[in-house]
């Protein structure tokens, strides 16, 4: 996915040599920022960015930490995250091939968010499904 | 969507008489909370919940604060978020209908996650497209 800019798409909106940036607001249908909440909010970003915080993976890894995920499925993740500014793809350029991917300090700070956000489905399941 | 109990799905493994529940663990393909994250990891749900946090609301209310949403994606959303216990639906048996939805105290303290992630996505949306 593909994230627009706020900054050039509102642009005719703001006043000339304006350096304040239009506000976001993913409530506003309009709003760019709302592909943003659409790309994280998917199971598989919310299983993927708390397994990097323990460090660098490699596919493997992430196929294995993630039972159920389907390759085309990480792959694609993994790329949209990397557009994003989230994570960073490195090839050490050897063989076999080595590739691996980690968090940016970006993308650590999501990983923080995310957190909250597992811990709690976590910490609350049982409430949810009221056994 | 249904989500099953991990209680009763996991009882083979659990010793006679055993009152401790099996450890939630999203990352288990086959635990059951990987449902829940399912069902919250979703664009209308990270729109929807943050709203709700103001007081209670009527469709019509969630319609125009969520621009975009179709009612249908709405009354979906809705239905599982009630299911599981997250929100109430509270009909006033009047005429013209009067229907209004709430946080329950559970769905409150999801909203509290949610705001978190709402609240990344916000303060780091220009982070994300370098503009």
């Amino acid at each position: 996915m593909r994230i627009a800019s706020a900054a050039s798409t509102d642009l005719n909106k703001r006043p000339p040599n304006a350096t304040v940036r239009p506000k976001v607001n993913p409530w506003d249908a309009s709003c760019p920022s709302r592909a943003v909440i659409d790309l994280l909010a998917s199971k598989w970003v919310l299983l993927l960015v708390p397994l990097l915080r323990r460090g660098p993976k490699r596919n493997g890894d992430l196929m294995r930490g993630i039972p159920g995920v389907s390759q085309k499925m990480l792959t694609q993740t993994l790329r949209e995250l990397e557009r994003s500014g989230l994570i960073t793809r490195n090839d050490f350029g050897e063989v076999p091939p080595r590739v691996e991917y980690a968090l940016t300090p970006l993308g650590k700070s999501l990983a923080k968010a995310i957190a909250t956000f597992d811990d709690w489905v976590i910490r609350h399941y049982y409430d949810m499904v009221k056994t």
